[in-house]
């Protein structure tokens, strides 16, 4: 156990090796950056990270992350509302916006079904999107999760929950990454890329 | 340029990303992982962050970082106080300690000499460290600082400024690290090692 030569220091570094991916090595580089920095910066730093935790939002439609009771993406008539597509947490949100691809709207789990880690149906946002459902507006459902056990978990808990709603269900396509070797890509995605695989003609058409 | 669906997220992203080492994107998946603490959480944190900050205190004698006007290690009579380490920051200091071989005190400079990043001889504590060889305590002064540019150029720098007192002044071994096989090592180190080549006897006598 390593010892320091100051409480306070000690304090910190105990708090921000909280982080996630942040060990204690590194925790105590940040400490010493923060005792280089001028106070006030780093008066702002905290207040910034307790003022996001107290007064956070979540979209009361698709629980994203919001500062509004409705978000952005919601609240756009322009958006097709009757086509949802659910992924785990706001990053996921971000990462489809980016790509200028999808007019749908969202629903934001906040998590995965993770028995290891223990979080259980419980413990996202399922309820919730029960009651979009139920409020018989959405015709098509895309599930967008991680291709890891925990997102075939969830996949398979919301297709059971979904299957009794009168809607498609998709879930994103699994393949070969654009400009992948074919030699370089594991065997698994390759094998489910020859199973999935497209009508030519829409590939065109997409062009 | 990444767009965020709040303002409150984008201020704390904005924050957590002055770390160092830390991008937007490790420093958006601090701030969803803050979103998930129970609040307390991350207020404790913040305010050990900002407590640190404004309570901290420095050595009057050594620098260091400490709890009280005087340091653990300058406040011991045990420790040989006519010897004196001066190495770049704190976590050097820890790491000596950790080795359990020097009985000597410190003196803690806060940086290096850094023109690249703006560093210059007035913003590390070379004064304090001169107003201690005044009063005429030490004799000998061991410089610790990185095998890089930096430390070389303030060796130096302290070399010029210390010449003039009647101390011995010397600089910790570069060589090949214990377990390492020559083969391995760089060219550099390998050089020096043969050139600073130690007294067999010397070696014996230790083990």
């Amino acid at each position: 156990m390593q010892t320091y030569p100051s409480k306070l220091l000690e304090q910190a570094v105990n708090e921000l090796a909280k982080l996630p991916g942040i060990g204690r090595k590194t925790a105590l580089r940040m400490a010493l950056h923060l005792l280089k920095c001028p106070p006030a910066e780093v008066e702002t730093m905290g207040h910034a990270m307790i003022k996001m935790r107290n007064d956070i939002i979540y979209c009361h439609e698709c629980r994203n992350i919001s500062d509004q009771e409705l978000c952005s993406i919601c609240a756009n008539p322009k958006r097709d509302h009757s086509l949802v597509c659910v992924v785990e947490d706001i990053r996921d949100v971000m990462a489809i916006e980016n790509t200028g691809q999808y007019n749908g709207i969202y629903h934001v789990l906040g998590g995965i079904i993770s028995p290891m880690e223990g979080i259980g149906p419980q413990d996202i946002n399922v309820d919730t999107l029960l009651l979009r459902m139920e409020k018989g507006m959405i015709s098509e459902v895309i599930l967008a999760l991680p291709t890891t056990i925990e997102g075939d978990t969830t996949n398979f808990f919301l297709y059971r929950k979904l299957t009794g709603f009168n809607i498609t269900l998709s879930a994103i396509a699994r393949g070969i990454s654009i400009g992948d070797e074919l030699e370089h890509t594991d065997e698994v995605t390759l094998g489910r890329s020859i199973l999935n695989r497209t009508p030519y003609e829409s590939i065109l058409i997409r062009k």
